[in-house]
């Protein structure tokens, strides 16, 4: 998506090797015209896939899924906790998810209220790196007796191994802005003809 | 706002006296349709206050403040984050806020890079009670050399101390559903002249 990787060469900051700030607008600050764009283009990469729920997992996943959800007619979008509030007294299922940016495990929950046999779940979220939040949202999906519809990234880290994790097991990801790699500060996409170009002529 | 009073009143789940669980529509499942509603109100309401920035804090205040953004014209929504990231390292405005739902004191944090000396900030938040995260919302703004230019808040328990204290200060709060009380599971509303009607006929 030509739009999202621009803003993502002229804001994203590259730090080291592995990591990418965008948090001018998309995880601290968010520009909601731009999650507007990113979910037409969600929509469009899976239309006709019939999903009547988004589920995404707190915090940063909550706007990009929240904004794409008119573009595919108003499904209810759920968000997995991270933490277990005093009010979420019901069942929940739960799973463990890894943060290897953070450094920690965290337990997801979904209530049991939310995702019903017979849904079909599009995940969507912020970044895929190693994958770990994404695959314990299949699974909350698959424990719910629910199907995942596929899965709907902004950006990848194209040099981690979460998705051909997920693809590994049949999951559908569309990921709008793929990382090839980090190198000099520079980003460089996967799929990015201008940017190898640039490379090119240095 | 008589849709939202009709959606507490039909999907809220009253727990003793002091505690409405909606996260049937809210904050664990979201009704992003009803949030256009939402939005759509506070601009109404915020009208003529030019607006140009809005502040919440994660994880539940983020659907609220993305959906609202762009009855506004689409100013740059900042989210509060409670935990430091690693990638966070550059200056930050601090602030305690304590959870009197969760019984915890986090503090909640805004990079300097996103509110700016002459912002006119909109504070937007699902809940307010005791009022802690406002509070520490407002100190953020003014330490930032910013300016409150009102408070917006979905779901307001009026029997708790938060609007009193917010408006003491002189901050404009306008909240969208006004709990008065709540009584043998039922729940009252402070300006539902129906709400009254049902409790003299009972």
């Amino acid at each position: 998506m030509e739009l999202l990787k621009q803003r993502i060469i002229r804001d994203g900051i590259a730090i080291g090797k592995d990591t990418i700030k965008v948090d001018g607008f998309l995880n601290h600050q968010i520009d909601v015209a731009l999650l507007e764009e990113i979910g037409k283009e969600f929509a469009e990469r899976f239309k006709g896939c019939e999903i009547n729920k988004i589920l995404t997992v707190e915090s940063s996943g909550i706007a990009v899924a929240v904004t794409s959800a008119k573009y595919f007619g108003y499904p209810p979008v759920v968000f997995a906790k991270k933490t277990a509030p005093n009010t979420m007294v019901e069942g929940c299922y739960e799973e463990e998810a890894r943060s290897f940016t953070k450094g920690t495990v965290s337990v997801i929950r979904v209530s049991e209220k939310y995702i019903h046999p017979g849904d079909k779940v599009l995940i969507l979220d912020d970044f895929l790196a190693h994958g770990e939040a994404s695959l314990a949202m299949t699974k909350l999906i698959r424990k719910a007796g629910a199907e995942v519809a596929g899965i709907g990234i902004v950006i990848e880290k194209g040099f981690q191994i979460g998705s051909s994790k997920l693809r590994s097991k049949g999951f559908k990801v569309e990921s709008l802005a793929i990382i090839e790699k980090i190198e000099d500060g520079k980003i460089i996409f996967a799929d990015d003809e201008n940017a190898d170009a640039d490379r090119d002529s240095e």
